[in-house]
């Protein structure tokens, strides 16, 4: 080891974690680095506190609970398809922002669950028992699924918890993850969206920013407010350049652990197909939007979303095409496989771990195209009509199944959410699923080619756009009633349906199905193997205090106010709200910089000198979106809402230097609302009063 | 021949062209249609009257002499980045519009180059004649090559006019066309872009319209207005519905005679690929353009120009991916090849022409993508600059060759032409030149793969940001005195000059080169002598009075204005000034739907029912921007600007039943001249007087 350390060193290259660096298990926190680097002592009761207040949102994001009575902060964009789907042609309240003054006003959000994690067990020894010598990878990944499926159960039904396995370090290891969860949640607060995304996509992973970027819910639990047994009190004070703050949040998915034949799988195919991919969508959405007013107001969630996805992916393809960044991968690898071949032992358990991984992604490299065009395990075609029918025929096949041989998100304990979004009172807009499907069928095409025999029966004889016309027209799904009788009804009800949505997706289900088998035996059990014997030999060299890639789990990180310097300059760590005015008055004042009349109002009464946004080292990645940034008193000072453009390569690999985590802060929060929202009631709460002021 | 029509009568597809079908020769006129259908005579007088008014834009469009005095009238998005090139920071004629009182006030143009057809010769017989039995394909092909290059020199020496051998039915034919061309063209008039693309990208393709889409060069010789030989009238009284109009124009390229080998070419290979390019640059632009205002302003031409791209290709792949359109082409196939095959003559001589086609199309996708990312015979990177690179850099050897065995573009005719673009006075944007080179880099590593030896030593190290950064804010290029130096300097001014946009080009030349002549040698000849033999074949069957596809040259079409069905509604041919402001009115008067303030001030002065824009029959397609619309007097009725979403599939066939070709009628041109411009004396020459009223 000593001697490949020393290699490193003369590339200039370290392989040591950077002093900030870490999305750390909860259960396996980073104690040792926090009490050498900043003297300060993470105990078990601060740690399960934090716990406990973390919030996941299904939708895709991270939040906390901050009052006594269930009150939820996130994001505004983490909220905000919730917001859309509430919003009508008349009542838009992304644009013109939400408060419920009382409870009574709270607004039902369909289709949503909050999560909080309550306990965590490793299960590893179980999983890997199942998995026994002589079996093939592909049985070994079988049983290992199976016995997942079966513990999930077991544990759900002795604690009455969502109970879901996370695999970590791509199958080293394996944890169970209790989860006390929630359906019932009303939308209490949401700001202007030019107040919440000012800068729009154009200042979007940029800093500095001026972006009161936050929402609240509330959690009801037997329709009264949750009494929350852990919720973050809220800082006096807020933060200060220099302090130690933290994050608990559910960052992602990160690709560190990645190896060089995995990286270069993503640079080349995985990457270029998605990219594609986005691009599409920005400008199928950006033409929609320009049809009419309500198309604009229809499309506008959903294209944020794409952009934000598109500029993420580009700064993490920036790094997987810079040289200089792959070639230090390459010399960590090299460092770790020139360890593991100078120990027999080692290199007798492990060393075929790297070429099992570039194996799958050779057969992945041959499978990967046409996997794309049908989905990758789902059907491929778009649009949330056909994502339903896809539910409705698999379920009536899967559901017939003992659970060890299901499709994992068909298992039983997986139910209640498959029927919470099948019945999701969310608006479906028929002109956009025409719009969405129409481009998947011509994305199809594009990817198998108009000759290709699947293209030519799912395409039945007509072009894109008239078979998306005739297909979403004549289909009944967006009946709820409808979707309920052929759920409930089974195969049975499926067997006389001539929904032309469910007859699509019964005819694209046994292709797909061959193309998830495919992967599931010959790709993700080789990729498995190689990945737990890289961890083994990375555990056995490093030890086991390291962090696994992120999960889209429960992730604490550690950081410092802290600003930069980028392009000659140097960046302050905080904006305030002085900044915003400038910002808007230098663009003009027009959208995507135009500060809302409720700001323009209280102008006056605002503090300019109030910090609204900044920025820190904490290590966070998209997922994290929403997550509470806390002092050492575990007490909230801001709410991450962003990265800066160089923190996107975070995917792959961290860095201090440049990268940094946007926050809003809450000073900001509070301030603005008093003095711009009159919401008394909603600051009181948050102050450690309770719910109705 | 009689079977086989009646077996596509029972097919329901008629093989017949339809009534207004053709983009026809002007030296073999539609005469015998025009005179059966119509009962209108094509006299010689009146074709060389109609073909000496037409004028060729060398930035891709078409346009007319409208005047004694050498005035062009030709769409405002063909003179759309001339006017952009003009303007500045601080004079933004694209957004106000411009308008020269005088002579003196008229503004030159960089870069252009206007041509008027002047004779048309068949020089089939010498061109064939160089490719000798017993020669390869790839043999024949150079020497045909060669001879056109000879045949061009010998032609411009004896007439003094630019020449130019056209290659009609993708090599079944070649004609001489020598033009009397100029550079000096000076800017005369243009509204407010927001009148002449009203709508913009959500309305472009579409019908009913409300379009100014016009605006007026001056041809200048030897520093006065050019006393045209030949120009058009204006009509009194303009066009009324069922009116038989002509066109005359530059039609881009068709894809109408090609095989089903090569439509599915298109349709899995070229599409796919230029779909992507085209998201891609339309996200990029956009992107660049949110940053400030002034990135609005340097993005916004070539911005409306991709989104104009992707809109027309969206159509044509629609078409290609239509299983009924494809059928019908098959059977089209199937008809003519079962033709010849009857035939035992017409069988050995032309029956191999379809497999030699698919062949090409057979060793086309085995090269494409590599082709594609290294520019398809340029070199694949992006932005002026480079481009001015590859032009210096393939000079400097071309120049050293004979004439017969240089790439074509670099012949010693083509010097003028070249020369001028090199040294072009239009400005070049840093910031966008830094964009495009970086968005180039990543494309070409996306398509190659970022391990590609080629890749790599393009990158040289960095990502293709810094990359980017590196190459183009390090090149001296944009100095114009130095692009003079280094093109005249040749080899030796290259062989010690470190400009890093010079060193790339000289990089790539080797590879490209090499892609290139595989390309010449392996996939042209093949596909030429493919063509020539299914050409020929078709002239047998129906003889030679057809039109060949369009390859930007002059060519007639006749059609009447006459509205259409879609949705199940009626479309009335025109629209007037009235339905200007009412949609607006319907889409609150915003961006892209606003009003300019010169339209809102004179509304009380028009005449809400002047006709503003009409439909008609007319088979055009891109390239036929700006082509006069003339009536049996061959007077001014119209101006080709658009085609409607349905026209879109012209391109790979003609369709009469919805596609419809879209004008401004000449009298919105004249009425808003006089009473919302206050162009008196341009509106006077019009009307016949001299330049200056």
């Amino acid at each position: 080891m000593k001697r490949a350390l020393a290699f490193v060193a003369l590339c200039l290259v370290s392989t040591l974690a950077h002093a900030d660096e870490g999305m750390w298990l909860f259960n396996r926190p980073p104690a040792k680095q926090i009490k050498e680097g900043y003297g300060f002592e993470l105990t078990p009761a601060w740690l399960e506190h934090l716990q406990k207040s973390a919030v996941r949102i299904s939708t895709g994001g991270s939040g906390s609970l901050v009052s006594k009575d269930g009150l939820v902060m996130t994001n505004h964009h983490v909220g905000s398809d919730k917001i859309a789907e509430l919003s009508t042609k008349e009542r838009d309240l992304l644009k013109d922002g939400f408060h419920a003054k009382t409870l009574a006003e709270e607004l039902k959000c369909p289709n949503i669950e909050m999560d909080v994690l309550w306990t965590i067990e490793d299960v590893t020894a179980q999983v890997e028992a199942t998995a026994k010598p002589g079996m093939s990878n592909a049985q070994k990944s079988a049983a290992r699924r199976a016995k997942m499926t079966e513990l999930e159960s077991e544990a759900k039904k002795a604690s009455g918890l969502k109970c879901e396995i996370v695999t970590l370090w791509q199958g080293a290891r394996y944890h169970l993850y209790s989860y006390k969860t929630w359906d019932d949640v009303r939308l209490v607060f949401a700001p202007e969206k030019a107040i919440a995304f000012f800068g729009g996509d154009t200042d979007n992973f940029e800093f500095p920013r001026y972006d009161l970027d936050v929402c609240f819910f509330r959690i009801y639990e037997n329709g009264k407010p949750l009494q929350a047994e852990h919720h973050l009190e809220w800082s006096a004070n807020g933060s200060t350049e220099g302090d130690l703050v933290f994050v608990a949040g559910h960052p992602g998915r990160t690709e560190r652990l990645f190896t060089m034949s995995h990286l270069e799988y993503m640079r080349d195919f995985q990457y270029p197909l998605a990219m594609r991919t986005l691009w599409r969508r920005e400008v199928l959405l950006s033409t929609f939007m320009g049809r009419s007013e309500e198309n604009r107001r229809v499309g506008e969630d959903e294209y944020f979303g794409v952009q934000n996805s598109r500029k993420a992916r580009t700064g993490i393809f920036a790094g997987l095409l810079d040289p200089t960044f792959m070639g230090q991968k390459f010399r960590t690898e090299l460092e770790l496989r020139s360890a593991v071949a100078a120990n027999p032992d080692w290199s007798a358990k492990w060393g075929d771990g790297w070429d099992l991984i570039a194996q799958s992604k050779k057969i992945q490299r041959e499978m990967a195209v046409r996997f794309g065009a049908l989905g990758g395990g789902g059907m491929g075609l778009g649009g949330d009509l056909f994502a339903k029918a896809v539910t409705i025929v698999r379920w009536a096949d899967e559901s017939q199944k003992p659970d060890g041989q299901r499709l994992r998100e068909y298992r039983s304990t997986a139910k209640d959410s498959i029927e919470r979004s099948l019945y999701s009172e969310a608006p479906i807009y028929i002109d956009l699923e025409v719009e969405r499907m129409a481009s998947s069928l011509q994305n199809m095409a594009e990817l198998l080619g108009g000759g290709d025999p699947t293209v030519v029966r799912v395409l039945a004889g007509k072009g894109p756009g008239p078979r998306a016309e005739e297909l979403v027209r004549g289909s009944k799904l967006a009946d709820i009633a409808e979707r309920k009788r052929l759920f409930e009804g089974g195969a049975a009800a499926l067997a006389d349906c001539n929904d032309p949505l469910i007859q699509l997706a019964r005819m694209l289900d046994a292709e797909s199905r061959l193309q998830r088998k495919r992967f599931e035996e010959e790709v993700d059990p080789l990729e498995k193997e190689g990945y737990s014997k890289v961890a083994a030999s990375i555990f056995a060299l490093k030890g086991e205090d390291q962090y696994p890639d992120a999960t889209f789990t429960l992730r604490l990180t550690h950081g410092t106010v802290k600003g930069y310097e980028a392009g000659g300059k140097k960046i302050a760590p905080y904006t305030n709200f002085a900044g915003l005015y400038e910002r808007a008055n230098e663009r003009g004042n027009v959208y995507p910089f135009e500060v809302p009349s409720s700001w323009v109002k209280a102008r006056a009464a605002l503090n300019p000198s109030t910090p609204f946004n900044f920025v820190s080292t904490n290590d966070i990645i998209g997922g994290n979106s929403g997550s509470p940034v806390v002092n050492k008193a575990g007490q909230v000072v801001g709410l991450i809402f962003d990265g800066n453009i160089e923190s996107l390569v975070l995917d792959i690999g961290y860095d201090d230097k440049q990268a940094r985590a946007v926050s809003v802060d809450s000073r900001a929060i509070a301030e603005s609302l008093l003095k711009v929202y009159s919401a008394s009631a909603l600051h009181a709460e948050l102050m450690g009063g309770r719910a109705g002021g």
